[in-house]
């Protein structure tokens, strides 16, 4: 048998046109291709003459990047964030993806929002902050003057206060790097050494949260991280967010603990004081959630928590959610009768579910998919599972619960490894309603929507991407908002503008 | 923030029941649940009351299984397959997959479907066995007496007698080891360090055929190949094959070459002579196939030379298709003016494509598939891609085009890591039709079809695949065979006694 030589990857780039171009000659092969195109998310979307421009030039960006990969046998969106995230920031493409308006960040948690860097800097460095170690390693942090009460032995060591131990140090930044910062993120240069399995990246997640909840929940830093949290978004073309939040006691150096309602009001203070000195900024709303680790009774607690507040801050609350693993925590049909008190009591309080956030299909975890359908959810957080439940998958779709995908997530917490077997990339290609959205991107590296939405356009929505699916993505994120009619309105007309400028500059080009 | 305890993987376990059973008290969800089963690979199916039996078996046997994967962290269909493969033949579930009829390999290689184990051990034993080294260090074989032709330098160094090389080695079982077993197959302990990207592993696969090329074209060597790979099928209860094979001359001691038909006989006779001394083997065909690297006018050439054998015999040469790496191959859009040529002549010579045997979304390797659709194969090979075209998927359903899925082969060159995102989960939930192949197991370390089916019953299936859809599984496998209709006829009711058999045995349990 003659040796195969290895033709050049070239023909990955002559593909694309090939592809593209409805100019086959043969009618049943065009009409296939146009069938395929107009089904796709955004394939319906009539691009302008300048919005073409644009695309033709994006297109050429992607192309090129393509190219290169499929020469030098690296793609980014194949490989791990953690190793692709140079890389990624090198491409032109991201650019281009920093620059464009994205509208809403519909899934974003309370305390995965600002780049970590900034709580060792800042935060840390404050007065009075205190640490101390559990017997698993775990740093919890507090705020207190004079001291902090004493914690339970079988919980922590003494406190100890952290301007005093970083004095006693010869290398603080070392310290700062490999203590603290890995303390808040999951980031490592190995990731598949680390993480063997999802339990070991799991287990660090949760301690992640452990660690940073005495920082962000300590008053002044609770409105100075939303604030700041808010920046990085918008910094990064991100005009409304809606925060899945806990709403864990937030306390005072004296260890006065305040109410739900006084972290909810101050989310909106530091919203509307963040809208005032930020043009064009629409708001944030909250998603109150609680652990799937909980009993029943627990969350039937919280299920009528979330309609008071909802009752109270109509404008700020817009629902409930169950957060934590999936794979091991409760399943929706667990907590069925805690569900379905608001319906019992006629009263409306939409739902956005975590569900199918699992690989394991025919679990439990894998049956939220059905549950959260039929409990009427008005978004579904991740769906990963989604594709492999095509009755659940036919009746979403007629009913318009969009999916929140969640690239980065989904990978660092071991769905998947390779973006272009990300299960939405079958979503995409049929126009299954969805956005994109990044999950806790400080815990990962990320900042903003921008990886993401890189990680979705190269590697998610292979070569067929194009400025369509962009724009429908970010549309979408007003769409499937929980904002009213009028405040979609409003928003969608400052994201629009802001479009039009996005796709002139692109249009434009070269940078 | 509390610590979410980690609860018992126990959940995982209940969650197949909560699953299963329709007593949820909610028609709706009892709707959805039983939509989904029926939609499913086999979904439609109505057990018997033994085979109702065998199923609780089985599915006990692996939500056992499955169970203990959640508590260690460690399951095989996630690992590759290299090194899951020790876990997996240690598997009871496995076991029951031996056992069971399987009905027909419709997808796999002429030479990678006999252990190399076996060509190590018997075939380089033989005398007149010489090797060389080619400059990138790939062995060559040649059988030849005298001695074979002076190779060209620049080809391979000089011809050396194998056997001669073993009487001055200290460590024979270690050179059949680490030299010649190496050559002929992927397997190494680290896949991930050996094979760092696809270009990587293809590189070394067509190697690999270059290797075996020598051996196995030797005539006397391809009659004892054909008999062994059959019977490796047999006993792993697979009573049926059609091979993909490029023909490629086979040659006598004296350096004498034989034509096609030849070859064309030879597996006739070798098939028949197999049946005659195992009870229940139904046969063979061949699918002639030509490289995808080669240009338009060559395979003009090969289609006319399948049209002409496909005449001589009609019964042995089932149709023609297309191998090689389809990324840096040439596409079938690209070969269409020689793929018309027996319509054009209004002969029927029907494709066995390759396409989509790719996660390059959107360019010309993944547009194979449209022209597989469109060319009207009779069967796609892999179809990888096929759950990103929701037109063609569509198309191709209504002309009832089967997908030969082939899990192992995917994960070892690279396309899916973890069994459970493979794109035909999609396809096996909907229902799509399907059957399991495995390619060229003795590449991979596998044998007959048996792993594929763990691979998939396991991973790709999920908690919900049971012995429904193993029974269409093999069942689709004859419907979508090349036989005839008669031959289809005697072929099933082989196949069902074997079934009532392997079922009566199960049912009955424990082993």
């Amino acid at each position: 048998m003659p040796a195969p030589r290895a033709l050049p990857s070239l023909l990955l780039a002559l593909a694309v046109s090939a592809l593209g171009s409805a100019a086959s000659r043969d009618p049943a092969r065009d009409q296939l291709l146009t069938r395929e195109k107009a089904m796709r998310v955004g394939g319906l979307l009539v691009l302008e003459e300048e919005e073409q421009l644009a695309d033709q030039r994006l297109r050429a960006l992607k192309e090129a990047e393509m190219l290169e990969a499929a020469q030098t046998g690296t793609f980014p969106p194949s490989m791990h964030f953690f190793q692709a995230k140079r890389l990624v920031e090198r491409s032109a493409v991201f650019r281009v993806l920093q620059k464009m308006p994205k509208g809403a960040a519909l899934h974003v948690h309370d305390f995965g929002i600002v780049s970590m860097d900034w709580l060792v800097k800042n935060v840390t460095y404050r007065p009075h902050c205190y640490f101390c170690h559990t017997r698993k390693g775990t740093m919890l942090f507090r705020f207190a003057h004079p001291s902090p009460p004493k914690p339970e032995p079988a919980e922590c060591s003494e406190w100890v206060l952290l301007e005093k131990v970083r004095k006693g140090l010869q290398n603080v930044t070392e310290f700062d790097q490999s203590s603290l910062l890995r303390s808040f993120t999951l980031v490592t240069e190995s990731p598949q050494v680390t993480y063997a399995n999802q339990d070991m990246v799991w287990a660090k997640f949760q301690t992640i949260f452990l660690s940073l909840s005495g920082l962000v929940n300590h008053a002044p830093v609770f409105r100075d991280y939303i604030f700041r949290g808010l920046e990085e978004f918008y910094q990064d073309n991100v005009l409304y967010l809606e925060l899945r939040t806990t709403l864990f006691p937030v306390y005072e150096l004296n260890g006065t603990v305040h109410s739900l309602e006084w972290s909810v009001r101050t989310y909106e203070e530091v919203a509307r004081a963040f809208a005032e000195k930020h043009p064009g900024f629409i708001g944030i709303k909250l998603i109150y959630s609680d652990h799937r680790f909980k009993n029943v009774s627990c969350i039937k607690k919280s299920v009528q928590t979330a309609m008071k507040l909802r009752a109270q801050f109509p404008r700020m609350v817009a629902g409930f959610d169950l957060v934590g693993r999936e794979d091991t925590g409760h399943s929706l049909y667990y907590y069925r009768e805690a569900l379905m008190i608001p319906a019992l009591h006629g009263v409306k309080l939409p739902y956005f579910f975590h569900a199918g956030e699992t690989d394991w299909q025919g679990t439990a975890a894998d049956g939220n998919l059905l549950d959260a359908l039929l409990l009427n959810s008005t978004r579904i957080g991740h769906g990963f599972a989604l594709s492999k439940h095509p009755a659940v998958w036919a009746d979403s779709w007629k009913k318009d619960i969009p999916v929140e995908v969640c690239p980065i997530s989904n990978q660092v917490l071991k769905l998947v490894s390779d973006m272009r077997n990300h299960p939405a990339a079958v979503l995409m290609a049929t126009g299954y309603p969805m956005v994109i959205s990044s999950d806790d991107p400080a815990a990962f590296g990320a900042k903003g929507l921008s990886h993401d939405f890189y990680e979705a356009f190269m590697g998610i929505g292979g070569v067929t991407a194009d400025l369509r699916t962009l724009k429908q993505l970010a549309m979408n994120s007003l769409k499937y908002s929980a904002l009213s009619e009028g405040e979609k309105k409003v928003a969608m007309e400052a994201w629009e503008e802001r479009w039009h400028k996005f796709v002139a500059e692109l249009a434009r080009g070269p940078e």
